[in-house]
């Protein structure tokens, strides 16, 4: 009987392992992409793209065992050679090629030049030519940082005790209800896509206490701005036996804090690619929402528009304000106006006019919206009733707060929003593999 | 300013926490809901459950400071008492209450008793009292070992070099193509909600080398079986240089070593909860399709019907004969039928009306799909227009391959059913959250 057994060592070396400088003077194997050819003569420089990087390879007019007319840009080749230093190269050392195998031959060449260290082109088309562009280094290192957000929130969460959970995007009724919706027909039934798993994690609030999930979120919404994207990854989470929503953002800090350390450790490489300073993440000032629209209004002599809600502009001044005065890239603004919050948000019992929720602003824009939830099944009922809502659709939602539920709250992040104010990107399509928006469906 | 500074330690303590011993004759503060009250006259024991399990906490008439009818199962409360020693309580010991304050009363009684240690009752009650059900301890015991499977995955792909990527969901056109798929109307375009991450995650190996995504997948089959489902979590992998599809393989028993191992050291707690016994995963054998099916028709006297595709009761015999013959509960089949796979599958230069591709079995049931993907452009059109389909809503995967490709291939497991079997279920929807099937859209 043939048996696989688990995964073999291969004779192929990895970046890292080349390095290490173990292998000077010895004769390795490497495999890669060819991501271009720099034909001096006699000499060529084949650079190799791999997970790791880039790494210089010499080929040498009859020494290489092939012609170099035999590879091209982006071929896919297994190389032996030997390795030397070079301090001009990458790593300081390169292989010098002994024989090659080729892998695959490509039927065309890249409709953009993905080799050049900054791709000058516009957003469209980078994003019309996905699968070219995002092998450029730098194109490629944002989504490295994106998976380090992920990973470090749910490393944090593991930690401090919360369970993942994975609730369906299929629905018969969205989390917050409204026009923003997308529907279809399930079954020749009425389904939706859901908006935010929130519903689903407050039901399993009372069964794990703390509960995160990573996954997408869809959204109807007809905005074309620079910040919005109709499919999103959403970071979650949901948390019982609060003693205030001041755990919250207490929790969401400490996310913070754990996952720039992770960036800083294990993902040093891409921030260097993309010139990414982290931001400080020991403290963050909370203001009280309209403390923050008044200290904007003074500052910078804004009129206050509208006093229920923040404009983007706001938010913008707001950030710039923290920067200025308090050298902070980040600001958690609480105490939303009710009128705002969907219904589920406990109103602070000071004033219900005003909610115990927050939202956080990273350099002027918000990546998270939280705050604690109602936990009582009457008060619940009563402010359905209140906002002139239905409980329809909302039975199984509602059955869980009859049969007890501890004081709870939570928050959910949008990771590319995250990671667009984090790398400094102007639009929020950078740090999306295939965004969906009102245009775009493809790829 | 106010500053949010990070998590800040409670003063009310874990399971784990008094577990260790430090506490023994020490006042503690423990919260938590109340799972059920034994109420024996002058004393009554109040099991509090918490996200770590259940702990015996002890009240006494005119000791512990309230009347015992204030509280009531599914309360949630802090409770303030004293760790004593008790041999006859669940880990060794009780706290006998001095003080409690309750955080919050339900308004209804239990739909079920989920305090009993196995709750008798249908698979429909079960989905139709989800929030109530899943507070039973095995029942929220499942999901820890469901969680326990995704993070094994990937922190083992991330130890391998993998990136995570993050798919759209909602796209043009379906990886597979069919009748099979929902479809709803984006901003007045046809779209659909993607069966699978596998076209996307192939254009990424050019990005990545080895990519791998956990996520929703949606397939409208109209099935309703015991091992269908219509949405549901997917651990996809794509990995490119490699020598066959052997490597596939490998790196799947690889993951299955690797979170056998973090069960048995993390979830032992459920693990024992559920009298789960893990499989050993060693050695998986391998068998082509074709002697698969000859090696199960002559052992059990079992006619060969459908010589393409194996029927759930050939798959079970598959299973039960390498049980039986080596002793184990997987089984790679290997070398599927190509009119039965996908166009993307790689057929087999010996013999193309074979694929290079493998299903996984676990005690008789298929847990996985993979195998080795075409990586040259021409092959790939050749192939599309042999089978009568056209590159319509292909274009942006074909420019992959023309742009270059290395030789790779990848997998799908499909969480739920890996789960199912590893806990023995005899229905998937006993190991999903919130089930989707042609009849059920809510919870």
């Amino acid at each position: 009987m043939d048996y696989i057994t688990g995964v073999n060592k291969k004779d192929t070396l990895e970046i890292s392992e080349i390095v290490s400088g173990d292998y000077i003077d010895k004769e390795i194997k490497i495999n890669g992409s060819v991501h271009n050819i720099r034909d001096m003569g006699d000499v060529a420089f084949v650079i190799l793209r791999k997970r790791e990087g880039l790494i210089q390879c010499v080929y040498e007019e009859g020494k290489s065992g092939f012609e170099l007319s035999e590879i091209k840009d982006a071929a896919t080749v297994e190389i032996t050679g030997v390795v030397k230093p070079e301090e001009r190269a990458p790593h300081g050392l390169e292989v010098r090629i002994t024989g090659i195998k080729i892998l695959s031959l490509p039927s065309d060449v890249m409709p953009l030049p993905i080799a050049k260290w900054k791709l000058k082109t516009s957003l469209e088309a980078k994003l019309n030519n996905r699968s070219a562009v995002l092998r450029n280094i730098k194109e490629r290192a944002k989504f490295k940082l994106s998976e380090g957000i992920v990973r470090g929130f749910r490393d944090f969460l593991y930690n401090e005790g919360f369970t993942e959970i994975h609730t369906p995007k299929i629905g018969a009724k969205g989390a917050e209800g409204g026009a923003n919706i997308f529907k279809f027909e399930y079954f020749h039934r009425p389904a939706v896509l859901e908006q935010s798993p929130q519903l689903y994690k407050q039901m399993m609030v009372g069964v794990f206490d703390r509960v995160f999930e990573t996954g997408p979120v869809f959204r109807a919404e007809k905005h074309n701005t620079k910040r919005h994207l109709n499919e999103y990854t959403s970071l979650d989470f949901e948390m019982g036996f609060i003693d205030s929503f001041e755990d919250i953002m207490a929790m969401e800090t400490g996310f913070l804090q754990y996952t720039m350390n992770l960036l800083e450790k294990d993902y040093a490489r891409e921030l260097k690619v993309l010139g990414v300073e982290l931001p400080k993440v020991d403290k963050i000032p909370q203001v009280k929402f309209e403390e923050a629209k008044r200290l904007v209004s003074e500052k910078y002599d804004r009129q206050i528009r509208n006093p229920y809600d923040l404009e983007p502009e706001e938010e913008h001044l707001i950030g710039q304000y923290f920067k200025e005065e308090y050298d902070s890239d980040f600001v958690f603004v609480t105490h939303y106006p009710s009128k705002k919050r969907p219904f589920y948000a406990m109103d602070d019992p000071a004033d219900p006019t005003f909610t115990l929720s927050f939202d956080l602003l990273f350099k002027g824009m918000e990546i998270t919206t939280g705050g604690q939830r109602i936990h009582d099944y009457q008060m619940l009922l009563d402010k359905i009733e209140a906002r002139g809502m239905t409980t329809e659709g909302l039975d199984h939602y509602l059955n869980t707060f009859k049969i007890g539920m501890p004081p709870h709250g939570g928050l959910g992040i949008g990771l590319e929003r995250l990671a667009m104010q984090l790398l400094g990107e102007e639009n929020v399509r950078e740090v999306t593999l295939f965004p969906r928006d009102l245009s775009r469906l493809e790829p």
